[in-house]
């Protein structure tokens, strides 16, 4: 478990990265990446909701469509989501549905995420595929740039 | 309601003609329409997860998605989501995420649905918009369909 954690620590900077990215693109500032089963960057997204006018555009939709397109296949079993907010009911079930091997994120979302809250979808018993879920990784330093984006807006 | 009713009913009609041709493809039959505004079909699509192995393939999400890069907008705030059957958990947040109106759906799906069942998306206080939900509509046609396809399959 260290040793998987270590990983993660270190893919979550790619990850936040990303978030820079869309930050610096006036959008919620969430990135993602898809590792593929030997633990390699295989596609990478940030938020883009504002950009396209598209409210499927977050960072996990963006990755999971793209390697399901780039690999042809339905099922990403042995890939692994990795994102800086937790996600929202919407990309948790696309997660689900795509039946990734493991989701790891970064800070919580009391108001909108789908799986610590609110819905806790894979806390229920009719939940078809349950993923390993890793949250609170480099919690602070994604939370610290949300935060950041939220008090601009203001 | 019963004018709003009558109304449904018609535009099933169309939603199940595209389920019949997701079953003509090999495909779960689910069909879909986003209704415009004024209630004219705007967006027209069928399960294709089989045919383009992408897991996001869902006819719901196929018409939001048409339509919001149709209208370049995220929201699709007076607009309607008809459906053979009962959204999943992806679909229906997708449908919140994108603000519809209202869902209006055929069969009830005990053991995918989101709606009705399962994490019952728009029964929780959580949940950030709640559409105007619509269940039954020409249920019986619908699960006629989806059971033939099934039977099938074994």
């Amino acid at each position: 478990m260290t040793l998987h954690h270590k990983q993660s620590y270190w893919k979550m900077d790619q990850a936040l990265y990303l978030a820079e990215k869309a930050f610096e693109n006036g959008e919620v500032p969430v990135g993602a990446l898809l590792l593929s089963p030997d633990h390699k960057v295989f596609a990478r997204a940030f938020n883009q909701v504002e950009t396209l006018q598209n409210p499927f555009a977050h960072a996990e939709m963006l990755v999971l469509d793209e390697a399901c397109r780039k690999i042809k296949s339905k099922r990403l079993l042995e890939y692994s989501l990795v994102v800086t907010l937790e996600p929202c009911l919407m990309c948790a079930a696309a997660a689900m549905n795509a039946r990734v091997k493991r989701i790891i994120f970064g800070a919580y979302d009391p108001k909108g995420g789908g799986i610590e809250h609110g819905a806790r979808i894979f806390s229920r018993q009719q939940t078809l595929y349950y993923p390993e879920i890793i949250g609170g990784i480099q919690e602070q330093y994604c939370q610290k740039l949300l935060r950041k984006f939220f008090i601009q807006l203001r």
